[in-house]
């Protein structure tokens, strides 16, 4: 592996893309709204792991970029349905496809495309930040986990080893879907409790007796869905997660950031599709299900896609 | 029945208490915040039966106006811990207490402090705003059912008759629990859910497919509870209610009319006994309890008693 596209090239791409250009690997990334910006400057990697300097390699098209050996897909999982024509081109008999995103069903979804013996998933569990074009700022955590749709540990081996040379620890696993599941475990209360409570951090969900509890009951719905769905969990881990959380410095969610970004909402891989899943196993999910609802609406109202509340009659009594 | 005091006049205890004044009976008025404006102009009140204005007779505090026939408490529940040395003046021996308050759990709270043979409760189904002080603005409906705590129906039909003496139609029946739940069929919904989703109006509500199913299903969750209670609903009282609701002018609710006005939220009498019944009965109420975390959360949040969100590090790739 030695040619490397970065197919979505955020906060997340660009600061993987630019750790494992600077061991070598060729890294060609496809930018859009921030292509001006990084042709000129370069990316600017401000990490807890050391600042560098890239002078990236940017395409404005998949077109320049042509067949990579490895494909770092790390689109917004609410710009997947687009994904198609821009991973096409990139995209080889002999390519990997690592789907670098949240949720769950992605690896599926870009399994209708392409050949499931050349998709991966990945999971990257850090603090992340694009400040302006090409300015990234890294700011804790940032190990992945690979993992490969059949299982193929040497194609997982092979792409983890290219993160691994861009000195980024890279777990490997043959359970994808496990992975994925266990990742939902935070994700689901804490991105979700973010957005339906209002904009708050990580610590005042903690620190609220109610919010806290929705946490304990979003995880169990987790852990039963996940196993109905074929993925069971440690049993530990919704105690694990909530002491690392606690332990954690007060963090924005990715939910969050979007949100006020008035960007679309990963709902469907993060919520939609778990809940399908559940559904589809007999497994209750009222708690995932009322997240859902509410966060859905509330993206909505956020984007102006439904109306704003007007100044109706009001109703003291309560008709 | 010739006295009557209303405790707590805000729109829903000045507009009843204008109306019965204006057909003769003695009514006294216990106002705080209030008290010079109606004092001086007395009330004006804007009604779809017909506007008219009363020099309404004001009194500062509950000594000067001693025992009464009757006591109309149209106290917030949110303020009901505050209500003994509000009440204790007025009410003598033969006086009837008429709790005119949303939520569940408001007569028993009083009858540990008064003679539950007493007490009677009643339900306003009405739309009416206090634009400014002394000046009431009445939109829509306007009925009340009235109850006995102890089904004491020659009580509660001489409560019903001031009201109707007033103008007022008021139906009287001898459960009053289940006419507190089946208020509560359609207040648990459609408050809190104005409060989750953002200060959406009903016709919000009714018209997004999402927000609409939190409404089925919270009307189905209080069913049950109130079967488990001991107060089973007509089978079709969901469907009646959002038909209405559906023919309904676009409502601000009440709720959101406190929060917007960083008001405590009635939440209390509203989902929180309503909760702790269905725990008892065994009944499980996850769409309830999630109503009730979120919007306690964003009780506190919009009122100042949590910290609002700061500007912490962001977590795009989210730990």
């Amino acid at each position: 592996m030695k040619d490397i596209a970065v197919i979505g090239a955020g906060a997340v791409g660009s600061f993987y893309g630019a750790r494992i250009a600077r061991a070598g690997y060729r890294v060609r990334f496809l930018m859009r709204r921030d292509y001006e910006a990084v042709k000129r400057n370069g990316l600017k990697i401000e990490s807890i792991w050391g600042d560098f300097h890239l002078k990236a390699e940017v395409c404005q098209t998949p077109q320049e970029i042509g067949p990579a050996d490895l494909v770092i897909c790390s689109l917004k999982t609410t710009s997947l349905e687009d994904a198609r024509p821009l991973l096409a081109p990139v995209v080889g008999p002999r390519t990997k496809i690592l789907a670098l995103m949240n949720g769950l069903g992605v690896e599926e979804r870009l399994a209708q495309w392409f050949d499931p013996r050349q998709i991966l998933g990945g999971l990257a569990f850090t603090c992340i930040n694009r400040l302006e074009p090409g300015h990234i700022r890294h700011l804790d955590y940032g190990h992945v986990l690979i993992s490969h749709m059949l299982a193929d540990m040497t194609a997982t081996e092979q792409v983890a080893d290219v993160f691994r040379k861009g000195g980024i620890q890279a777990a490997t696993t043959n359970s994808l879907k496990a992975a994925r599941w266990q990742k939902l475990c935070w994700n689901i209360p804490y991105n979700t409790l973010s957005i339906t409570a209002g904009g708050v951090t990580t610590d005042q969900i903690m620190n609220d007796p109610g919010l806290l509890r929705m946490v304990e009951l979003l995880m169990a719905e987790v852990m039963t869905a996940a196993a109905a769905d074929g993925a069971p969990l440690p049993d530990d881990l919704p105690a694990r997660m909530m002491g690392n959380t606690r332990k954690m410095k007060p963090y924005k969610t990715s939910m969050t950031i979007d949100y006020q970004a008035r960007l679309p909402l990963e709902l469907e891989y993060i919520l939609g599709e778990p809940i399908r899943r559940a559904d589809a196993g007999g497994v209750p999910v009222p708690y995932m299900k009322a997240q859902y609802w509410l966060a859905a609406f509330l993206d909505k109202l956020n984007r102006g896609l439904t109306p704003a509340p007007n100044d109706p009659a009001c109703c003291a009594g309560a008709a």
